[in-house]
């Protein structure tokens, strides 16, 4: 399984867990005019809520629907700012260098099933923030004290060749629907300081997933060497 | 390194890192007249404090001065119950099966650097732990994204011979101390599940250690299976 962005362009909309919450901690990164770029925004939530705190947001997915979605709350929402909606690899960003104050990643790269993709990714967030420019991450980590995901990292690990993913189903037709990684702490770390990122802040968090399940979770800002 | 109990039964007591304070939520465990073992008690600052409460606490060290003051101080406070002081190696206890209600292990498994050991120790508490009783375990996680820790890890790699071990030194000779094992999620969970456990609470904390950095931390009940 080399890449999975062709099963997140096709899946449904609905179907797209909902993202986290955004952490209070990203208060402390934004200004007023920040520029800000959702990667994998999905159908919107976090970039329509910063539009409409009034930062100039620009929010990519792979998943048409989704953007689609994403754009019809925005209109419904009555944004300070209305955000821009675009499709695209966030492995190749169609942006220049440095056009971003704040890049935000929530719940993204738990998608990705490539080790090489991930990287790619964060290279890319990093080449468009500015130097001194700020990455939220917040994503799952491994949760080996629950004994629900300790044994789906072990019985699934055949299908995703990965120690820490899980396989997640389509309620329907009990096929695959995609792979999600979860993280330790040294493999998100490396991740970014390997890829242009000093750890500017690191919080263990704890977060409830769409089934309701307890996970362990990350929240990081890195910031742009 | 094989085992560095000999450096812990000779380290100038004064010198032996303090324990950590006790988390809550051992007193959803603990009952009146509950016979609470406290294995590398070191100076008694948690057995005091259990006997203080009540309880009827034996604490077990391998450092005979150390346990000397930990006598001192349980009969300089005035103890509900006198604690009783025991020199002994973890691996092997003095204790006949089932002889205790909660068995205590704070910050002293980091001390253990070989894998065997902590093995043994944990199927130990077990054997002297009731059949559905509790071991409450305080200890240190691995912090990768510390830059401090996670240089250390890298660095005295060559010496600790196992990732996530830090050199502590001799302030004075500059001799190494001893040798500490910050622990990672799953390789706590697996002792634990693999030497007799059941998880029944987990907790990822932050402690602050007595150089005042702050390291992750774990606090866990295992419940005998």
């Amino acid at each position: 399984m080399k890449s999975q962005s062709s099963s997140w362009s096709r899946i449904q909309a609905k179907n797209i867990p909902t993202t986290l919450e955004l952490d209070l901690i990203l208060n402390e990164y934004t200004f007023p005019g920040c520029k800000i770029l959702d990667i994998g925004c999905g159908s919107g939530k976090a970039s329509n809520l910063l539009a409409s705190l009034g930062f100039s947001v620009t929010g990519v997915d792979i998943n048409t629907e989704a953007l689609r979605m994403a754009k019809s709350s925005s209109e419904s929402q009555n944004c300070l700012q209305i955000p821009l909606f675009i499709r695209t690899d966030a492995r190749a960003l169609p942006f220049p260098d440095a056009a971003f104050n704040v890049v935000i990643m929530q719940a993204f790269l738990t998608t990705i099933v490539s080790k090489d993709d991930r990287a790619r990714i964060i290279r890319e967030a990093c080449r468009v923030l500015e130097p001194g420019g700020y990455l939220y991450l917040a994503d799952f980590g491994q949760t080996w004290h629950s004994k629900v995901y300790r044994e789906r990292y072990i019985n699934d690990l055949p299908v995703t060749k990965e120690e820490g993913s899980i396989v997640a189903y389509d309620e329907g037709t009990e096929e695959i629907a995609y792979v999600a990684h979860h993280f330790t702490e040294k493999e998100l770390v490396f991740l970014l300081i390997d890829n242009g990122f000093e750890i500017e802040f690191f919080k263990r968090d704890e977060f409830v997933t769409r089934t309701g399940n307890r996970v362990n979770g990350f929240v990081v800002m890195g910031e742009k060497r």
